[in-house]
């Protein structure tokens, strides 16, 4: 199994074959960074195009078994998530609504403030708010996984230990080993990892020591020394890769409609773009030095395997079904 | 078996209650008349809520199986239908969302000439528009059902002919009986049966021969009529019961937002509200008065279990999953 907990493509036929031919059979896609509850529908709309059209290609993922099935049937099975609870508005009918149509990750905020905790780019950290403490549980209810990747750290810590059911970090990478805002403190990971939850290594070079100049073996050495700290059932890939997107898409991202102003992020005015990824992570094509890397740092198969996909795929047959006793849903 | 092809009620427990005691397996209930997509999301939230309270009594269907499972754990299985294409509104790919979100049945038309066909009030009838006939391909690919219930008789002929698969007429009676515009032609039942198609009796009484005094052999009598002229396996009930609705509901169903009149529909100035109940169908708890109304018309016990439920339960079973071949839906 390979599995990637998260990217941003400008999806294409080319990006669908280049997932195939590097053995990917799962996909967390983003559908949604501010979009509201029919705008995301209408990018839901794209994606059945897209299925319909790429049925040698690709499948909707709705369930664990889905991934199995694009591995037999040498396909990729696409699970669709938020990076902002824009989606659902401010009605938590929606969660469920949402989770029919096929979402499987959400994350409770975006770099700002939301209806539901924080970002991690606000400079105070008020914790999971009264509407957020109830999504939280109607997510449990129906199978719609926590995502805490752009939320700020109290705000993570609370809903790791609010949530019922364990939470995801798809997509970032530990602090300790490259201080960026995005990445993820001992105190952080713990609350996550001890609550059975996941983190997804991104390969996004504002999160990587030395940004796009990170060597395969750097990476890997923090993976190594996460496991050794954590334990390998926490851990896999989140790729954070946004491959084929012009600028404006980061703008879009950082931006939204939320300000009239421009704000950079994790770039800079002299450097306002996508970064360039590591050479030995170009895109998609690239998903085999990933295991080529682990395996030089001393990983056996299993654990790569583990690592690249075996983790998610035992995460997301716990967690994308309703909870027991739910059966009705 | 037990199946209601159409039901529009006031919703309660009460009435949850009424459909278990009568043995109703399954009900088509309309959640849309004139809503857009997202007021119609909101009533499907509003069904979400009741399907998790009242799980001892009711479940959301969506194939057949939940027909099957309802029966075997005594509650009642709720299929989704609208009166009107409003809920896609302009955009074909709203066809494959509502069919995940559950729809089951779809009117081209209501009353009113719509973008996809006209309706049975309007002077003159073009038949199934451009976009109709994309839409009826969509519908047929992801298995939502036509309904022409409220539909014009060149429209639902032409329907009949261009679905791929059969369609339904899921309430209305035989015009030649009561000559009511609601009623329909034997051309129009032809077309739709030909193509094996169903129609669902209205106890609706606006559709009954002497409306609220029609007597129970009267209704029995037409649909031994229809049986010995179109073939039993074409035939179900559909009431259109509209239980404890206040007057101003009907209202909503003739006018929504599309007039600033008054218009009456099978009503009149005099008589504007909901018509009195035929007394052997009062609401959900006369059921076993239908079924003894056939015994004593000469029907088999297979017969009336066909006419009651069984039918509808095999065009269930055939209609409400994606069109062969589509797998991936």
């Amino acid at each position: 199994m390979r599995i990637d907990g998260l990217q941003y493509c400008a999806w294409s036929e080319t990006i669908f074959r280049q997932w195939r031919a590097s053995g990917l059979d799962a996909v967390h896609v983003t559908i949604a960074y501010h979009e509201n509850f029919r705008e995301t529908v209408l990018n839901v709309e794209q994606w059945n195009r897209w299925f319909e059209r790429h049925d040698d290609l690709i499948l909707h993922g709705q369930t664990a078994a889905d991934v199995a099935l694009a591995h037999e049937t040498q396909r990729t099975a696409v699970f669709f998530g938020f990076q902002n609870p824009s989606p659902i508005e401010d009605d938590i009918g929606l969660v469920e609504v949402w989770h029919k149509l096929g979402a499987r990750f959400m994350q409770l905020s975006y770099n700002n403030q939301s209806l539901l905790a924080t970002g991690c780019y606000e400079s105070d950290d008020a914790g999971i708010t009264r509407m957020g403490k109830a999504v939280i549980k109607e997510m449990n209810r129906v199978g719609l996984v926590v995502d805490m990747s752009h939320s700020a750290d109290r705000s993570t810590i609370e809903a790791a230990e609010i949530s019922a059911r364990p939470i995801a970090i798809t997509h970032a990478n530990v602090y300790a080993w490259h201080p960026a805002l995005r990445n993820k403190q001992d105190s952080v990971i713990r609350a996550v990892t001890d609550n059975g939850g996941m983190l997804g290594f991104s390969l996004y070079p504002h999160h990587l020591k030395n940004k796009s100049d990170c060597t395969l073996d750097d990476f890997c050495t923090m993976i190594a020394d996460a496991v050794a700290k954590y334990g390998i059932a926490h851990f896999g890939i989140g790729s954070d890769l946004c491959q084929d997107q012009p600028d404006r898409i980061v703008e879009w991202m950082r931006v939204g409609r939320w300000t009239k102003d421009i704000d950079y992020g994790e770039g800079s005015a002299d450097a306002p773009g996508f970064p360039t990824m590591p050479e030995w992570f170009r895109d998609n094509r690239d998903w085999p030095n990933l295991a080529q890397g682990l395996v030089a740092k001393g990983f056996t198969a299993s654990e790569v395997n583990a690592l690249l996909g075996g983790n998610w795929y035992r995460f997301f047959a716990e967690n994308f079904t309703p909870q027991s006793g739910e059966a009705g849903i």
